[in-house]
């Protein structure tokens, strides 16, 4: 059975309900779902999983240091992860405060590492954007995103 | 007196909208603006002020090939048009959606050029991003806009 | 048989070079290709591939406006080429000089469209960027590119 | 007189290597210079300078986890350092490695701070990029870089 890493960083507790929301939904749709906050896990644990989901607040427009610090230590694991299945899940303050660049750079980050990254288009194209606490709209991305990730993931 | 060229292209009508205010905006303030259509100016234009605000509407996370082309174009000044002050904005369809990403490549394409770019703190922080149609949270922000653009033109 | 679209625009001949590389890659791992220019295929095409490989000249830090006017255009098949295999490549005049935002943004674009993109460990991360005319490194680098798309495409 | 923080992180001494050349540039221009590690300066001090140039190396694409988190503390002086003139520099493994993308990321960070960002025609656009150790190239792009800035921040 396909396993996949939701990993996250939150601070006000909006990024983790989203993460949750995403662990919930797959795991409903069959997938063994490991839900860490991103001080919880080691990066030796990655090469573990089909793939891994990553959220964090919008910090300056990008993800927050404490990812930022997971992913710098990745690079033990460089060419270790390749192919593995990423998406992207972010909150932020404010309607172009920066949230799509959070998710971006996360991709970009994973591109780096070789890996499938995936877009959306029902959805945040770059992963699912909360402003604020997650509303009915963050709600119906995130299903949107669930449905497509798990259906790729079947296939790689 | 210092002179802004309001660019922009726009199908909907909302980006058009958008750039009107922030002419209104920028005459109210005292400055000489030219507003245009991208179809209707020359690149040949482009030396003769001392900054672009460029709008431009969504498309695929990145401006319109019609704002793209003008850019292209400009390359006949390239080192010519150096320390030219430089804003972004636009409109999108959905949150999330690849708005701010427009105005980051706008204003990405301009440091190309090596003009000075502004971000901001109190409005979509690459430029303001309206969803569809600017409503009043648009217009507080082209406001805030206009205040720092017309401010550090004068100094620049 | 898996079947995936080379696509490029080239003025001075370097992308080309690059594109002409790429197919002949596919072509030897077994793999159906069209190789095209811009300008000679239509977006009514797009929905038969299974992939697409992208290459666009730099221009201002992204790709050029002819690459951009087919993305545009490809508006009218939006969720009907999700899921498709993205790869990107580029030329440029200058290390520092833009080439791997041209290669980031094309891939944005596919996001956008709900496409599956790919990263590199062994070349460019986000694809191949040559500095000038295609050179050795290129060469080895578009040979480990094809490897790899041509693996991942066999599996989605 | 204007004063101007260069500031970076480095760990092979690449990135400190561009570091004071860029601050040696920059005193020879009569500016006055603070040369520091990330690991060496509070984010209290921000607001006593004109200026930051900051360097980072590239680790996957962006700045460093040690960068990002200064970045991040540095939320305290929001709308307190808004208006300072923001450079990058970067030291990376190899072209297309990711490079740019970190002085653009760095860039997006002070956009968000309400900064003003400057862009570069003689050199790496976003900033000066050095593969490995800083050569004859990187010195030259520094040189251009440093003029640029010091003429700039004269007027502002």
């Amino acid at each position: 059975m396909k396993k996949v890493l939701v990993l996250y960083y939150s601070r006000t507790g909006n990024t983790e309900k989203m993460a949750k929301m995403i662990a919930q939904g797959l795991t409903d749709k069959g997938v063994t779902v490991d839900l860490k906050r991103v001080e919880e896990i080691s990066v030796d644990n990655l090469p573990e999983y089909d793939g891994y989901i990553i959220g964090s607040p919008n910090y300056f427009g990008t993800m927050a240091a404490e990812v930022k610090k997971f992913i710098d230590e990745s690079v033990k694991y460089y060419r270790k992860i390749e192919g593995k299945l990423v998406a992207a899940f972010t909150s932020t303050g404010m309607i172009g405060g920066g949230g799509e660049t959070v998710c971006l750079d996360i991709l970009k980050a994973f591109l780096i590492h070789g890996c499938i990254c995936l877009g959306f288009t029902r959805l945040g194209h770059y992963g699912p954007v909360s402003i604020g606490k997650p509303d009915e709209r963050v709600e119906r991305e995130i299903s949107e995103m669930v449905n497509k990730y798990a259906e790729v993931l079947k296939r790689i």
